[in-house]
């Protein structure tokens, strides 16, 4: 069975969304909960999970080869800035901020259409939904 | 301990977030994979997985009372959309395009700053997380 | 299309996993956050996200009418038991109670073959894998 | 703050788990939907699907250091055992083969509580779920 046409750009947004699922998910249940004080304040561990989450939902996305996963890259972007800064703000946080950042960035490629070639998934969907596709 | 403070909009929207999560994939991995044909055609099969696992996300964040819910709730809206009209595509799928219709309607109103009170979250948010939020 | 070939045993033990799933992840973002002390303590926090996450994938196994179902009930009626247990202790969380027994009893009926339809399923596994279904 | 207490062994399995997750996930959804036929048979699609989502939830009790691990590993264990057989079976899906069983030999290996330290957990956890976890 020949390997898939995921692209390289792709393959490497999935890699940074399936990292910082994973620093989100292991800082978040280890230090954050083993710290306390501002490290559970519900704003912040809120954005701790919810950043793990979107992340491991964007990577099965385009994972999938989704001709959506623009939408679901470009709502992944604006968690993990969000999640960045939170994380800045708290401070001691780097491996977190930086795995972030980094994923918010390729996020953003990907969601803004430099990233991911959507000319073979365009053709191949209802008319409507390509509207939906960034040009 | 007293009961969340989701409001009864959020609480209906995370209920048909979870009840097209539950028919997407129950089709998708039943009736589709048994049909074959068009059911398994990789458009299609992919915006029935894809439509459940947004919808999963959705849920989630809004079980969390994420102040991030409607950037999710949005892409889950677009999801919804074009899996429904797959599924009008091909047709004797009723239940599953009612599910993702309601959905994405119920999900609509909370992208849109009509369902959930974001008044309380906006405030305990960095500054420049509410910019993210709509107004 | 017509319905799939779920059983009503099986339907009420996706309820009951989708039930505890919510309720856990509700409880846990909201409450136990917004109380802090104990319903922080790592423990009992963990306890509560991976029951939430074990309930929402033994309902997708089930939903998918996976043959190995069994494995995966039997898993989380351990999770599900250590949770309520947990919340007990703390006190005040009766819901979280109340919906983690009854999800563990439901998924240890599945586990034990009680609930699940296994008949047609058996026939079109593997054979080695036959071995580990339930008898 | 300091870097998490998983050792080595768990770290190992939570990449093993997390490169099953990913290779299941992306074969299924391009080249088994796009090639079809056994591809898509049934009993085969429905283990490369279980398979990636036991996975991940097995990932996310390590990363959470979750004392109940060692449950979840050994069912993830066995689905990945039966989607490598399925995959052979096939035919052509050597990375998947390779992909599963070495993650259901390193899954293994917790679930026998060769890999986890459980010390600290166990003396963490309330006394009947003590008894839960494997000597």
């Amino acid at each position: 069975m020949q390997s898939t046409s995921i692209n390289p750009d792709m393959q490497q947004c999935i890699d940074e969304c399936l990292h910082c699922y994973r620093v989100c998910t292991q800082t978040a249940m280890n230090q954050c909960l083993e710290m306390g004080g501002p490290h559970v304040e519900p704003t912040h561990f809120r954005l701790m999970r919810n950043c793990a989450e979107i992340c491991r939902t964007a990577a099965d996305f385009m994972l999938s080869s989704s001709p959506l996963h623009a939408q679901i890259c470009g709502a992944c972007a604006v968690v993990c800035d969000a999640c960045a800064e939170s994380c800045e703000q708290i401070g001691g946080m780097d491996e977190c901020v930086q795995a972030c950042h980094s994923c918010a960035q390729s996020c953003q490629k990907m969601a803004s259409g430099q990233g991911g070639d959507l000319s073979q998934t365009r053709a191949g969907m209802p008319t409507n939904m390509q509207d939906q596709l960034p040009m």
